[in-house]
Protein backbone atom coordinates (compact mmCIF):
# COMPACT_ATOMS: atom_id res chain seq x y z
CA UNK A 1 0.00 0.00 0.00
CA UNK A 2 1.18 3.54 -0.62
CA UNK A 3 2.10 5.78 2.24
CA UNK A 4 -1.08 8.43 1.11
CA UNK A 5 -3.12 5.57 0.71
CA UNK A 6 -2.20 3.94 4.22
CA UNK A 7 -2.93 7.80 5.96
CA UNK A 8 -5.72 8.17 4.55
CA UNK A 9 -7.27 4.62 5.46
CA UNK A 10 -6.25 5.61 8.77
CA UNK A 11 -7.45 8.61 9.13
CA UNK A 12 -11.21 6.99 8.04
CA UNK A 13 -10.68 4.18 10.59
CA UNK A 14 -9.78 6.99 13.44
CA UNK A 15 -12.69 9.17 12.21
CA UNK A 16 -15.09 6.00 12.89
CA UNK A 17 -13.89 4.85 16.10
CA UNK A 18 -13.69 8.77 17.57
CA UNK A 19 -17.53 9.32 16.05
CA UNK A 20 -18.09 6.19 18.16
CA UNK A 21 -16.37 7.21 21.29
CA UNK A 22 -17.25 11.12 21.34
CA UNK A 23 -20.98 12.37 22.90
CA UNK A 24 -23.37 12.65 20.48
CA UNK A 25 -23.54 16.33 19.27
CA UNK A 26 -27.55 15.91 20.73
CA UNK A 27 -26.49 14.75 23.69
CA UNK A 28 -26.80 17.86 26.47
CA UNK A 29 -25.71 20.66 27.02
CA UNK A 30 -25.84 19.77 22.96
CA UNK A 31 -23.28 23.60 23.10
CA UNK A 32 -20.45 21.59 24.32
CA UNK A 33 -20.74 18.17 22.55
CA UNK A 34 -20.99 20.80 19.20
CA UNK A 35 -17.90 22.62 20.04
CA UNK A 36 -15.67 19.02 20.94
CA UNK A 37 -17.05 17.44 17.70
CA UNK A 38 -16.50 20.83 15.47
CA UNK A 39 -12.53 21.13 16.48
CA UNK A 40 -12.37 17.32 16.62
CA UNK A 41 -13.80 17.08 12.78
CA UNK A 42 -12.43 20.00 11.37
CA UNK A 43 -10.22 17.58 8.95
CA UNK A 44 -7.29 17.47 10.79
CA UNK A 45 -4.90 14.60 8.97
CA UNK A 46 -4.87 12.54 12.15
CA UNK A 47 -0.82 11.91 11.78
CA UNK A 48 -0.40 10.71 15.28
CA UNK A 49 -3.21 8.20 15.37
CA UNK A 50 -1.94 6.99 11.89
CA UNK A 51 1.83 6.63 14.35
CA UNK A 52 -0.15 4.72 16.25
CA UNK A 53 -2.05 2.22 14.07
CA UNK A 54 1.59 2.03 12.06
CA UNK A 55 3.42 1.39 15.09
CA UNK A 56 0.99 -1.32 16.51
CA UNK A 57 1.32 -3.26 13.19
CA UNK A 58 5.10 -2.64 12.79
CA UNK A 59 5.52 -4.66 16.46
CA UNK A 60 2.99 -7.22 14.64
CA UNK A 61 -0.07 -6.38 16.34
CA UNK A 62 -3.36 -5.56 14.79
CA UNK A 63 -4.16 -2.07 14.03
CA UNK A 64 -7.84 -2.46 16.12
CA UNK A 65 -5.48 -3.14 19.60
CA UNK A 66 -4.36 0.22 19.32
CA UNK A 67 -7.56 2.28 18.04
CA UNK A 68 -8.31 3.21 21.78
CA UNK A 69 -4.72 4.86 21.99
CA UNK A 70 -4.86 6.30 18.53
CA UNK A 71 -8.17 7.98 19.19
CA UNK A 72 -6.92 9.15 23.24
CA UNK A 73 -4.12 10.95 21.23
CA UNK A 74 -6.13 12.65 18.86
CA UNK A 75 -8.01 14.07 21.71
CA UNK A 76 -4.70 15.71 23.46
CA UNK A 77 -4.00 16.67 20.33
CA UNK A 78 -7.05 19.09 19.55
CA UNK A 79 -7.99 20.12 23.07
CA UNK A 80 -4.38 21.42 22.95
CA UNK A 81 -4.98 23.49 19.64
CA UNK A 82 -8.39 25.20 20.88
CA UNK A 83 -6.46 25.84 23.83
CA UNK A 84 -3.32 27.34 21.96
CA UNK A 85 -5.92 29.48 19.60
CA UNK A 86 -7.42 31.02 22.48
CA UNK A 87 -6.77 35.36 22.40
CA UNK A 88 -4.74 34.81 25.96
CA UNK A 89 -2.59 32.36 24.23
CA UNK A 90 -1.09 32.42 20.48
CA UNK A 91 -4.79 34.47 19.48
CA UNK A 92 -5.55 32.75 16.61
CA UNK A 93 -8.54 33.00 14.06
CA UNK A 94 -8.30 30.16 11.76
CA UNK A 95 -7.05 26.48 11.87
CA UNK A 96 -7.68 23.27 9.67
CA UNK A 97 -8.77 26.00 7.40
CA UNK A 98 -11.68 26.86 9.66
CA UNK A 99 -12.62 29.85 12.18
CA UNK A 100 -10.66 28.58 15.63
CA UNK A 101 -13.41 27.07 18.38
CA UNK A 102 -13.43 30.08 20.73
CA UNK A 103 -14.56 32.64 17.53
CA UNK A 104 -17.14 29.87 16.31
CA UNK A 105 -18.44 29.60 20.04
CA UNK A 106 -17.08 32.03 22.49
CA UNK A 107 -13.98 31.53 24.57
CA UNK A 108 -15.61 30.13 27.73
CA UNK A 109 -16.89 27.25 25.42
CA UNK A 110 -13.69 26.82 23.70
CA UNK A 111 -11.78 26.08 27.05
CA UNK A 112 -14.18 24.10 27.92
CA UNK A 113 -14.41 22.06 24.95
CA UNK A 114 -10.95 22.01 25.49
CA UNK A 115 -11.23 20.44 29.09
CA UNK A 116 -13.65 17.92 27.86
CA UNK A 117 -11.69 17.40 24.87
CA UNK A 118 -8.53 16.35 27.77
CA UNK A 119 -10.63 14.80 29.92
CA UNK A 120 -12.59 12.50 27.21
CA UNK A 121 -8.90 11.43 25.98
CA UNK A 122 -8.53 9.10 29.17
CA UNK A 123 -11.76 8.02 29.26
CA UNK A 124 -11.04 6.38 26.16
CA UNK A 125 -7.93 5.45 27.26
CA UNK A 126 -8.81 3.60 29.88
CA UNK A 127 -11.37 1.32 27.11
CA UNK A 128 -8.11 0.09 25.79
CA UNK A 129 -6.84 -3.62 26.24
CA UNK A 130 -3.95 -4.57 28.33
CA UNK A 131 -1.48 -6.62 27.24
CA UNK A 132 0.40 -9.34 28.93
CA UNK A 133 3.62 -6.48 29.64
CA UNK A 134 1.30 -3.27 30.00
CA UNK A 135 -1.22 -2.46 32.07
CA UNK A 136 -4.00 0.29 31.89
CA UNK A 137 -1.55 2.24 34.43
CA UNK A 138 1.15 2.00 31.69
CA UNK A 139 -0.70 3.74 29.06
CA UNK A 140 -2.49 6.50 31.59
CA UNK A 141 0.54 7.30 33.18
CA UNK A 142 2.15 7.32 29.35
CA UNK A 143 -0.11 9.95 28.06
CA UNK A 144 -0.17 11.83 31.05
CA UNK A 145 3.28 12.37 30.99
CA UNK A 146 3.54 13.37 27.95
CA UNK A 147 0.88 15.87 27.87
CA UNK A 148 1.53 17.62 31.31
CA UNK A 149 3.75 20.04 32.76
CA UNK A 150 6.81 18.72 32.40
CA UNK A 151 6.64 18.06 28.11
CA UNK A 152 3.43 19.22 26.01
CA UNK A 153 1.91 21.80 27.73
CA UNK A 154 5.94 22.82 28.75
CA UNK A 155 6.22 23.37 25.37
CA UNK A 156 3.36 25.70 25.16
CA UNK A 157 4.77 27.46 28.27
CA UNK A 158 8.16 28.25 26.80
CA UNK A 159 6.47 29.11 23.28
CA UNK A 160 4.52 31.86 25.18
CA UNK A 161 7.60 33.08 27.14
CA UNK A 162 9.91 33.27 24.55
CA UNK A 163 7.97 35.43 22.06
CA UNK A 164 9.94 39.20 20.98
CA UNK A 165 13.18 37.30 23.37
CA UNK A 166 16.36 35.60 21.72
CA UNK A 167 16.25 32.16 22.66
CA UNK A 168 19.12 29.83 22.03
CA UNK A 169 19.13 26.95 19.67
CA UNK A 170 19.26 24.74 22.67
CA UNK A 171 15.99 26.48 24.39
CA UNK A 172 14.39 26.12 20.55
CA UNK A 173 15.24 22.87 20.90
CA UNK A 174 13.77 21.72 23.62
CA UNK A 175 10.35 24.16 22.99
CA UNK A 176 9.86 21.71 19.75
CA UNK A 177 10.76 18.35 21.77
CA UNK A 178 8.36 19.93 24.09
CA UNK A 179 5.28 21.04 22.24
CA UNK A 180 5.77 18.33 19.37
CA UNK A 181 8.15 15.35 19.39
CA UNK A 182 6.69 14.24 22.96
CA UNK A 183 2.99 13.82 21.88
CA UNK A 184 4.15 12.19 18.85
CA UNK A 185 6.57 9.55 20.30
CA UNK A 186 3.64 8.83 22.80
CA UNK A 187 1.71 7.96 19.93
CA UNK A 188 4.06 5.52 18.68
CA UNK A 189 4.52 4.36 21.94
CA UNK A 190 1.23 3.95 22.71
CA UNK A 191 0.08 2.39 19.71
CA UNK A 192 3.35 -0.49 20.19
CA UNK A 193 2.42 -0.81 23.78
CA UNK A 194 -0.98 -1.69 22.88
CA UNK A 195 0.61 -4.37 20.80
CA UNK A 196 2.72 -5.94 23.81
CA UNK A 197 6.10 -4.39 21.79
CA UNK A 198 9.12 -5.69 23.51
CA UNK A 199 11.81 -3.20 26.13
CA UNK A 200 14.10 -3.42 22.96
CA UNK A 201 11.66 -2.41 20.31
CA UNK A 202 9.96 0.27 22.07
CA UNK A 203 13.38 2.28 22.87
CA UNK A 204 14.01 1.81 19.20
CA UNK A 205 10.29 3.55 18.33
CA UNK A 206 11.02 6.37 21.14
CA UNK A 207 14.28 7.70 19.80
CA UNK A 208 12.39 7.07 15.86
CA UNK A 209 9.68 9.55 17.32
CA UNK A 210 12.30 12.24 19.12
CA UNK A 211 14.13 12.49 15.94
CA UNK A 212 11.03 12.32 13.85
CA UNK A 213 8.81 14.84 16.06
CA UNK A 214 11.84 17.42 15.85
CA UNK A 215 11.99 17.12 11.98
CA UNK A 216 8.14 18.06 11.99
CA UNK A 217 8.28 20.78 14.13
CA UNK A 218 11.42 22.08 12.04
CA UNK A 219 9.72 21.38 8.75
CA UNK A 220 6.44 23.44 10.24
CA UNK A 221 8.98 26.06 10.98
CA UNK A 222 10.03 26.19 7.68
CA UNK A 223 6.27 25.81 5.94
CA UNK A 224 5.03 28.76 8.07
CA UNK A 225 7.55 31.54 6.39
CA UNK A 226 6.73 29.68 3.10
CA UNK A 227 3.54 28.58 2.84
CA UNK A 228 0.08 30.47 1.94
CA UNK A 229 -2.23 30.76 4.76
CA UNK A 230 -4.85 29.20 2.15
CA UNK A 231 -2.22 25.81 1.74
CA UNK A 232 -1.65 25.42 5.53
CA UNK A 233 -5.10 25.99 6.78
CA UNK A 234 -3.77 28.23 9.60
CA UNK A 235 -2.67 31.72 9.45
CA UNK A 236 0.62 31.71 7.81
CA UNK A 237 3.74 34.01 8.87
CA UNK A 238 2.50 34.15 12.02
CA UNK A 239 5.69 32.78 14.09
CA UNK A 240 7.81 35.75 12.45
CA UNK A 241 5.18 38.60 13.33
CA UNK A 242 5.08 37.29 16.93
CA UNK A 243 8.25 37.19 17.11
CA UNK A 244 8.82 33.93 17.70
CA UNK A 245 11.94 31.34 17.98
CA UNK A 246 12.32 29.23 15.17
CA UNK A 247 14.33 27.42 13.12
CA UNK A 248 14.60 29.46 10.06
CA UNK A 249 14.83 32.66 12.05
CA UNK A 250 17.97 30.98 14.39
CA UNK A 251 19.26 29.12 11.47
CA UNK A 252 18.33 30.57 8.02
CA UNK A 253 15.85 28.23 5.59
CA UNK A 254 18.70 26.54 3.65
CA UNK A 255 20.60 25.12 6.91
CA UNK A 256 16.79 24.42 8.27
CA UNK A 257 15.68 22.13 5.44
CA UNK A 258 19.34 20.78 5.56
CA UNK A 259 18.96 19.71 9.49
CA UNK A 260 15.50 18.57 8.33
CA UNK A 261 16.97 15.96 6.46
CA UNK A 262 19.23 15.07 8.59
CA UNK A 263 16.64 14.39 11.75
CA UNK A 264 14.36 12.52 9.53
CA UNK A 265 17.53 10.50 8.52
CA UNK A 266 18.53 9.84 11.96
CA UNK A 267 14.47 8.69 12.62
CA UNK A 268 14.61 6.45 9.54
CA UNK A 269 17.86 4.75 11.33
CA UNK A 270 16.14 4.35 14.89
CA UNK A 271 13.62 1.99 12.85
CA UNK A 272 16.29 -0.43 11.73
CA UNK A 273 15.64 -2.99 15.05
CA UNK A 274 11.98 -3.25 13.58
CA UNK A 275 13.33 -4.56 10.50
CA UNK A 276 10.78 -4.73 7.34
CA UNK A 277 7.90 -4.60 9.56
CA UNK A 278 8.31 -0.96 9.84
CA UNK A 279 8.76 0.08 5.54
CA UNK A 280 4.65 1.79 6.51
CA UNK A 281 7.09 3.93 9.41
CA UNK A 282 9.17 4.40 7.07
CA UNK A 283 7.12 5.63 4.42
CA UNK A 284 5.06 8.05 6.43
CA UNK A 285 8.74 9.67 7.96
CA UNK A 286 9.78 10.18 4.54
CA UNK A 287 6.52 11.78 3.11
CA UNK A 288 6.22 14.38 6.44
CA UNK A 289 10.11 15.80 4.93
CA UNK A 290 8.29 16.61 1.90
CA UNK A 291 5.10 17.89 3.30
CA UNK A 292 3.58 21.14 1.55
CA UNK A 293 1.27 21.83 4.97
CA UNK B 1 -12.04 11.98 66.83
CA UNK B 2 -13.83 15.36 66.69
CA UNK B 3 -15.50 15.48 62.91
CA UNK B 4 -13.88 19.26 63.30
CA UNK B 5 -10.43 17.01 64.11
CA UNK B 6 -10.59 14.50 61.66
CA UNK B 7 -10.65 17.00 58.70
CA UNK B 8 -8.21 19.06 59.61
CA UNK B 9 -5.71 15.91 60.04
CA UNK B 10 -7.47 14.65 56.68
CA UNK B 11 -6.30 18.11 54.88
CA UNK B 12 -2.72 17.91 56.60
CA UNK B 13 -2.31 14.08 55.16
CA UNK B 14 -3.72 15.25 51.64
CA UNK B 15 -1.22 18.41 51.56
CA UNK B 16 1.56 16.28 52.28
CA UNK B 17 0.96 13.90 49.70
CA UNK B 18 -0.20 16.63 46.98
CA UNK B 19 3.41 18.19 48.10
CA UNK B 20 5.20 14.63 47.25
CA UNK B 21 2.89 14.21 43.85
CA UNK B 22 3.14 17.47 41.83
CA UNK B 23 6.11 18.88 40.67
CA UNK B 24 8.64 20.70 42.47
CA UNK B 25 8.09 24.84 42.34
CA UNK B 26 11.91 24.38 40.76
CA UNK B 27 10.66 22.02 37.83
CA UNK B 28 11.52 23.78 34.43
CA UNK B 29 9.49 25.20 33.20
CA UNK B 30 9.25 27.32 36.74
CA UNK B 31 6.00 29.42 36.07
CA UNK B 32 3.71 27.10 35.50
CA UNK B 33 4.70 24.49 38.52
CA UNK B 34 4.61 27.55 40.59
CA UNK B 35 1.09 28.66 39.19
CA UNK B 36 -0.40 25.10 40.05
CA UNK B 37 1.02 24.83 43.79
CA UNK B 38 -0.15 28.57 44.23
CA UNK B 39 -4.33 27.23 43.35
CA UNK B 40 -3.58 23.66 44.74
CA UNK B 41 -1.85 25.03 47.98
CA UNK B 42 -4.06 28.35 48.77
CA UNK B 43 -5.51 26.87 51.85
CA UNK B 44 -9.01 25.14 50.31
CA UNK B 45 -10.70 22.81 52.90
CA UNK B 46 -9.85 19.64 51.39
CA UNK B 47 -13.57 18.55 51.24
CA UNK B 48 -13.57 15.79 48.42
CA UNK B 49 -10.13 14.40 49.24
CA UNK B 50 -11.93 14.25 52.92
CA UNK B 51 -14.60 12.09 51.78
CA UNK B 52 -12.15 9.90 50.00
CA UNK B 53 -10.58 8.92 52.90
CA UNK B 54 -13.97 8.88 54.85
CA UNK B 55 -15.37 6.53 52.40
CA UNK B 56 -12.54 4.21 52.83
CA UNK B 57 -12.31 3.98 56.01
CA UNK B 58 -16.02 3.55 56.63
CA UNK B 59 -15.69 0.42 53.73
CA UNK B 60 -13.08 -1.09 56.02
CA UNK B 61 -10.27 0.11 54.03
CA UNK B 62 -7.19 1.82 55.26
CA UNK B 63 -6.66 5.88 54.70
CA UNK B 64 -3.58 5.57 52.90
CA UNK B 65 -5.05 3.38 50.13
CA UNK B 66 -7.38 6.06 49.11
CA UNK B 67 -4.73 8.92 48.91
CA UNK B 68 -3.92 8.94 45.39
CA UNK B 69 -7.34 9.21 44.46
CA UNK B 70 -8.22 11.52 47.25
CA UNK B 71 -5.18 13.97 45.62
CA UNK B 72 -6.44 12.76 41.63
CA UNK B 73 -9.92 13.93 42.67
CA UNK B 74 -8.54 17.73 44.33
CA UNK B 75 -6.53 18.24 41.67
CA UNK B 76 -9.67 18.16 39.47
CA UNK B 77 -11.10 20.60 41.83
CA UNK B 78 -8.56 23.12 41.69
CA UNK B 79 -8.24 23.45 37.94
CA UNK B 80 -12.42 23.71 37.80
CA UNK B 81 -11.77 26.55 39.92
CA UNK B 82 -9.45 28.20 37.93
CA UNK B 83 -10.60 27.84 34.90
CA UNK B 84 -14.55 28.81 36.19
CA UNK B 85 -12.45 32.00 37.77
CA UNK B 86 -11.21 32.95 34.01
CA UNK B 87 -12.53 36.44 32.55
CA UNK B 88 -14.36 34.52 29.76
CA UNK B 89 -16.04 32.23 32.34
CA UNK B 90 -17.12 33.29 35.89
CA UNK B 91 -14.26 36.67 35.79
CA UNK B 92 -13.71 36.29 39.48
CA UNK B 93 -10.73 37.74 41.08
CA UNK B 94 -10.83 36.32 44.20
CA UNK B 95 -10.95 32.57 45.53
CA UNK B 96 -9.94 30.78 48.68
CA UNK B 97 -9.15 34.29 50.09
CA UNK B 98 -6.34 35.20 47.37
CA UNK B 99 -5.92 36.93 43.87
CA UNK B 100 -7.17 34.16 41.54
CA UNK B 101 -4.29 32.20 39.58
CA UNK B 102 -5.18 34.38 36.14
CA UNK B 103 -4.63 37.56 38.12
CA UNK B 104 -1.72 36.56 39.58
CA UNK B 105 0.05 34.65 36.62
CA UNK B 106 -1.59 36.16 33.68
CA UNK B 107 -4.90 34.08 31.37
CA UNK B 108 -2.67 32.45 29.40
CA UNK B 109 -0.62 30.65 32.45
CA UNK B 110 -3.82 30.26 33.79
CA UNK B 111 -5.76 27.82 31.49
CA UNK B 112 -2.25 26.03 31.01
CA UNK B 113 -2.02 25.48 35.03
CA UNK B 114 -5.56 23.90 35.10
CA UNK B 115 -4.92 21.93 32.17
CA UNK B 116 -1.62 20.66 34.22
CA UNK B 117 -3.60 19.91 37.02
CA UNK B 118 -6.58 18.18 34.82
CA UNK B 119 -3.52 16.02 33.13
CA UNK B 120 -1.95 15.73 36.56
CA UNK B 121 -5.00 14.01 38.03
CA UNK B 122 -4.57 10.82 35.49
CA UNK B 123 -0.94 10.53 36.29
CA UNK B 124 -1.47 10.60 40.01
CA UNK B 125 -4.73 8.19 39.71
CA UNK B 126 -2.44 5.68 37.47
CA UNK B 127 -0.16 5.51 40.89
CA UNK B 128 -3.24 4.00 42.64
CA UNK B 129 -3.46 0.53 44.13
CA UNK B 130 -5.75 -1.86 41.90
CA UNK B 131 -7.85 -4.22 44.32
CA UNK B 132 -9.84 -7.30 43.64
CA UNK B 133 -12.97 -5.94 42.75
CA UNK B 134 -11.11 -2.46 41.15
CA UNK B 135 -8.78 -2.45 38.81
CA UNK B 136 -7.49 1.35 37.22
CA UNK B 137 -9.51 1.50 34.50
CA UNK B 138 -12.60 1.56 36.71
CA UNK B 139 -10.73 4.47 38.53
CA UNK B 140 -9.63 6.29 35.17
CA UNK B 141 -12.91 6.03 33.79
CA UNK B 142 -15.03 6.97 37.09
CA UNK B 143 -12.69 10.27 37.45
CA UNK B 144 -12.95 11.27 33.89
CA UNK B 145 -16.82 10.38 33.41
CA UNK B 146 -17.73 12.62 36.67
CA UNK B 147 -15.36 15.61 35.46
CA UNK B 148 -16.08 15.37 31.93
CA UNK B 149 -18.32 17.13 29.43
CA UNK B 150 -21.86 15.32 30.70
CA UNK B 151 -20.97 16.42 34.87
CA UNK B 152 -19.07 18.37 36.15
CA UNK B 153 -18.33 20.70 32.46
CA UNK B 154 -21.85 20.19 31.80
CA UNK B 155 -22.27 21.86 35.29
CA UNK B 156 -20.15 24.97 34.02
CA UNK B 157 -21.44 25.29 30.99
CA UNK B 158 -24.90 25.25 31.88
CA UNK B 159 -24.55 27.56 34.62
CA UNK B 160 -22.55 29.70 32.00
CA UNK B 161 -25.69 29.89 29.59
CA UNK B 162 -27.99 30.34 32.19
CA UNK B 163 -27.27 33.35 33.29
CA UNK B 164 -29.57 36.20 33.19
CA UNK B 165 -32.13 33.65 32.25
CA UNK B 166 -35.15 32.16 34.03
CA UNK B 167 -34.45 28.65 34.76
CA UNK B 168 -36.48 25.84 36.29
CA UNK B 169 -36.27 23.94 39.24
CA UNK B 170 -35.44 21.01 37.73
CA UNK B 171 -32.77 22.67 35.41
CA UNK B 172 -31.28 24.43 38.52
CA UNK B 173 -31.59 20.79 40.12
CA UNK B 174 -29.23 19.42 36.99
CA UNK B 175 -26.80 21.89 37.63
CA UNK B 176 -25.64 21.27 41.05
CA UNK B 177 -25.88 17.85 40.45
CA UNK B 178 -23.37 18.70 37.76
CA UNK B 179 -21.83 21.12 38.69
CA UNK B 180 -20.88 19.70 42.69
CA UNK B 181 -22.68 16.35 43.49
CA UNK B 182 -20.94 14.50 40.49
CA UNK B 183 -17.15 15.06 41.95
CA UNK B 184 -18.20 14.99 45.47
CA UNK B 185 -19.88 11.51 44.49
CA UNK B 186 -17.03 10.39 42.79
CA UNK B 187 -14.14 10.98 45.43
CA UNK B 188 -16.60 8.78 48.12
CA UNK B 189 -16.59 6.34 45.54
CA UNK B 190 -12.90 6.25 43.96
CA UNK B 191 -12.09 6.12 48.01
CA UNK B 192 -14.33 3.22 48.45
CA UNK B 193 -13.56 1.74 45.92
CA UNK B 194 -9.50 1.76 46.95
CA UNK B 195 -10.70 -0.04 50.24
CA UNK B 196 -12.19 -2.83 47.76
CA UNK B 197 -16.43 -1.92 48.60
CA UNK B 198 -18.88 -4.19 47.72
CA UNK B 199 -21.44 -3.30 45.06
CA UNK B 200 -24.34 -2.71 47.64
CA UNK B 201 -22.44 -0.48 50.27
CA UNK B 202 -20.61 1.55 46.72
CA UNK B 203 -24.29 1.96 45.90
CA UNK B 204 -25.18 3.03 49.41
CA UNK B 205 -22.22 6.22 49.11
CA UNK B 206 -23.64 7.23 45.88
CA UNK B 207 -26.79 7.87 46.87
CA UNK B 208 -25.36 9.64 50.37
CA UNK B 209 -23.22 11.78 47.93
CA UNK B 210 -25.67 12.49 45.55
CA UNK B 211 -27.67 13.90 48.28
CA UNK B 212 -24.65 15.46 50.51
CA UNK B 213 -23.93 17.30 47.24
CA UNK B 214 -26.96 19.07 46.46
CA UNK B 215 -27.05 19.92 49.71
CA UNK B 216 -23.65 21.48 49.85
CA UNK B 217 -24.45 23.35 47.11
CA UNK B 218 -27.71 24.61 48.11
CA UNK B 219 -26.00 25.85 51.59
CA UNK B 220 -23.35 27.61 49.29
CA UNK B 221 -26.25 29.58 47.48
CA UNK B 222 -27.14 30.34 50.86
CA UNK B 223 -24.09 31.90 51.72
CA UNK B 224 -23.26 33.75 48.77
CA UNK B 225 -26.13 35.79 49.80
CA UNK B 226 -25.69 35.65 54.17
CA UNK B 227 -22.17 35.59 54.30
CA UNK B 228 -19.49 38.40 53.67
CA UNK B 229 -16.76 38.06 51.10
CA UNK B 230 -13.94 38.33 54.07
CA UNK B 231 -15.53 34.81 55.36
CA UNK B 232 -16.13 33.24 52.51
CA UNK B 233 -12.79 33.70 50.72
CA UNK B 234 -14.45 34.59 47.56
CA UNK B 235 -16.39 37.49 46.42
CA UNK B 236 -20.40 37.20 48.18
CA UNK B 237 -23.44 38.32 46.79
CA UNK B 238 -21.98 37.61 42.74
CA UNK B 239 -24.62 35.17 41.47
CA UNK B 240 -27.27 37.54 42.48
CA UNK B 241 -25.34 40.36 40.41
CA UNK B 242 -24.54 37.89 37.37
CA UNK B 243 -28.29 36.86 37.90
CA UNK B 244 -27.29 32.99 38.23
CA UNK B 245 -29.89 30.81 39.10
CA UNK B 246 -29.47 30.15 42.81
CA UNK B 247 -31.51 28.22 45.23
CA UNK B 248 -32.53 31.38 47.06
CA UNK B 249 -33.24 33.00 44.02
CA UNK B 250 -35.84 30.26 43.29
CA UNK B 251 -37.54 29.21 46.37
CA UNK B 252 -36.26 32.09 49.21
CA UNK B 253 -33.95 31.74 52.00
CA UNK B 254 -36.31 30.03 54.45
CA UNK B 255 -37.26 27.59 51.78
CA UNK B 256 -33.91 27.19 51.10
CA UNK B 257 -32.30 26.48 54.50
CA UNK B 258 -35.33 23.88 54.85
CA UNK B 259 -34.53 21.94 51.42
CA UNK B 260 -30.77 21.63 52.92
CA UNK B 261 -31.94 20.31 55.64
CA UNK B 262 -34.07 18.10 53.96
CA UNK B 263 -31.08 16.71 52.03
CA UNK B 264 -28.64 16.28 54.42
CA UNK B 265 -31.67 14.04 56.49
CA UNK B 266 -31.36 11.95 53.17
CA UNK B 267 -28.01 11.56 52.60
CA UNK B 268 -27.48 10.36 56.13
CA UNK B 269 -30.38 8.08 55.85
CA UNK B 270 -28.43 7.19 52.81
CA UNK B 271 -25.86 5.51 55.07
CA UNK B 272 -27.37 2.64 57.12
CA UNK B 273 -25.99 0.25 55.32
CA UNK B 274 -22.56 1.26 56.14
CA UNK B 275 -23.39 0.73 59.84
CA UNK B 276 -21.20 2.36 62.59
CA UNK B 277 -18.11 2.72 60.49
CA UNK B 278 -19.91 5.31 58.52
CA UNK B 279 -19.89 7.50 62.08
CA UNK B 280 -17.17 10.29 60.89
CA UNK B 281 -19.16 10.45 57.33
CA UNK B 282 -22.33 11.34 59.07
CA UNK B 283 -20.50 14.17 60.93
CA UNK B 284 -18.86 15.49 57.88
CA UNK B 285 -22.56 15.41 56.41
CA UNK B 286 -24.00 17.23 59.79
CA UNK B 287 -21.16 19.59 60.10
CA UNK B 288 -21.66 20.65 56.56
CA UNK B 289 -25.16 21.95 57.17
CA UNK B 290 -24.27 24.34 59.63
CA UNK B 291 -20.94 25.26 57.83
CA UNK B 292 -20.40 29.34 57.86
CA UNK B 293 -18.04 29.32 55.06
Amino acid sequence: MEVQEYLKKAAQTVDVALDSLIPKQSTKPASIHKAMRYSLFAGGKRLRPALALAAAEACGGALEAALHAACAVECIHTYSLIHDDLPCMDDDDLRRGRPTCHIVFGEGLAVLAGDSLLTLAFEILAQAQPTSRYGIADFVRELSVASGSRWLIAGQVLDLESEGKPVSKSALKFIHQAKTAALLTCALRLGAMSANVTPSKLKALTDFGQALGLAFQVIDDILDVTQSTEKLGKTAGKDVKAFKATYPALFGLKKSRALAAELTEEALSALKPLGKKAVMMRGIAESLLVREY
